[in-house]
């Protein structure tokens, strides 16, 4: 068993590798002068299980090929088995067409992946579960919900009067999840637009007045959906908004969305890398290390 | 038939779309707040002949991808025939295992491309003609030397005294090619190390004293060969020296070395777009419109 780091989320890696017990592979990754991947493995792989710990955020198509050219050096070097760890599955969101000659930029990634020659996938929180079956390899799925819900029962405030709300509709599953867990009652922001061009209203559907909440994406990108959400519950009469996510893409606007809204602290995931100059004291991270070296 | 322009080269696309009578089709490609490639198709392309143009020139990975996407979603949208034109083929280089563990990644984007569902490949000067092999799709892969041939023979001052000049020893076809076509004799330049830690010599086999010399290559990236090779011709006594080559890579240090440099002119295609800060008066372009539109 090996286990290799590309460049996405190092230090996810050696969490991942410590817990396991190995030491991370020996490769560098580097590029050529105008820009192509170079990837040197530089131990023998020969028969081995590798496990490759890539998550394609951001740079997300550097990452993806990064990921791809590694799997087809490991496969030409005779690697028993390849095991693709991606915390975090890129182009997600892409996973249907909902207009006309749209592309399903998933299961093309998908496609991508097994074909470069990947035997197993082992992914967290999808942003739709439907996408294990983009694969005929086997997926192993993780939840992030159970190591959220472990945050907010270790955490004495939150242990009466909360309710966890899906900031959409979209979300109610995921919000029930968590609920279960930490044994709270569920609500649910529903946005209408009235008439078309007039700005849309929230709608709470459940009790949150004087109660601590804590809503639940599976990513938070630009803030812009849970940031709304944390108002109108606060206009609500809510007592503490928290916010929590598997995810942390954080993109364009959120941190500033996130650093001047109601939401108290929010509780993210490793399954991304925060480069220092993002993080601020609103973000907890919790590491999903040992839930990824308990499935390797 | 449809001919599509994605964002590497806008340039060549409304060149070739000029050649062949038709307007660009209407798309857009963008990217989302993350980064993510975003494609939209704006007219219907339902059992169309579809040509896409691209080359997967700096930067790669997303110029690649950019192209990927496309596919995927001109076949999802019942494209008849879907035909990849790349003039510029990206990771040509990575062709071969060369030393333990490497990737093969031209033959990664091959597969990329065919799975994607491309139905045919129209390319100019692959790095290695082999690379043809790599797919199993009808592959059109175009020559580049009879356009830089006709510069030089509509080019009054070259047409007496003139030696074509393979810069190393793996170039000798290309420059043949070129030395028929012009109808001229070759010479080659020689690399040799005499010792390890001895800095290497340069052979030149051949006549090139008092020469107008023609150095050609595939590509031209950092220039160094190139710019080497011009300077020892130079010294060998050779009256002027010109560089040719198909692809016009020029990374990293590429600009400064060729306006230092010796060579008088240096003649290239416009398979890669080349950015309006980068042009220099040494720089001629010549436009493989008209080869492509003739393929279409
Ligand atoms: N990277 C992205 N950033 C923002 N929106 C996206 C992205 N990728 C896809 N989408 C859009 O998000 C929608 C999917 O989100 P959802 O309805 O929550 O599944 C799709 O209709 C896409 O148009
Ligand atoms: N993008 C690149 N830039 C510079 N060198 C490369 C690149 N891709 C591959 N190579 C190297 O160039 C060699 C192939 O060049 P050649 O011997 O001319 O076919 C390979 O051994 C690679 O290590």
């Amino acid at each position: 068993l090996k286990i290799f780091s590309l460049s996405s989320n190092r230090p996810l890696a050696e969490k991942i590798a410590a817990e396991v017990g190995v030491e991370l592979g020996d490769i560098s990754s580097a590029q050529f002068s105008d820009g192509e991947i170079k990837i040197n493995i530089e131990e023998s792989i020969r028969g081995c299980h590798v496990y490759i710990i890539q998550s394609t955020s951001s740079p997300v198509n550097d990452h993806l090929m990064e990921l791809l050219i590694m799997i087809d050096a490991l496969k030409r070097a005779s690697a028993k088995t390849i095991n693709v760890v991606l915390p975090y599955y890129g182009y997600a969101r892409q996973d249907r067409k909902a207009q006309s000659r749209e592309p399903i930029t998933a299961k093309l990634v998908a496609n991508m992946i097994t074909q470069a020659g990947a035997d197993r996938l082992l992914t967290l929180d999808m942003h739709a579960p439907q996408i294990q079956g983009f694969f005929d390899i086997p997926v192993d799925h993780l939840l992030g919900a159970p190591l959220l819900a472990s945050y907010f029962l270790d955490n004495e405030v939150l242990n009466h009067d909360v309710v966890v709300v899906s900031p959409d509709h979209g979300g109610v599953t995921r919000a029930r999840k968590l609920a279960e867990f930490i044994k709270a009652p569920i609500a649910i922001i529903d946005k209408r637009r009235p008439k078309a061009n007039v700005s849309e209203v929230m709608n709470i559907i459940g009790n949150v007045e004087g109660k601590n909440c804590i809503l639940i994406d599976d990513m938070i990108d630009t803030a812009g959906t849970i940031t709304l959400a944390a108002q109108a519950l606060q206009d609500a009469g809510a007592k503490d908004v928290y916010a929590c996510c598997t995810h942390a893409v954080l993109s364009g606007p959120a941190m500033d969305r996130l650093n001047n809204s109601v939401i108290k602290h929010v509780i993210v995931t490793d399954s991304i890398d925060i480069p220092e100059e993002k993080l601020s004291e609103k973000i907890i991270m919790v590491s999903v290390s040992q839930l990824i070296a308990e499935a390797i």
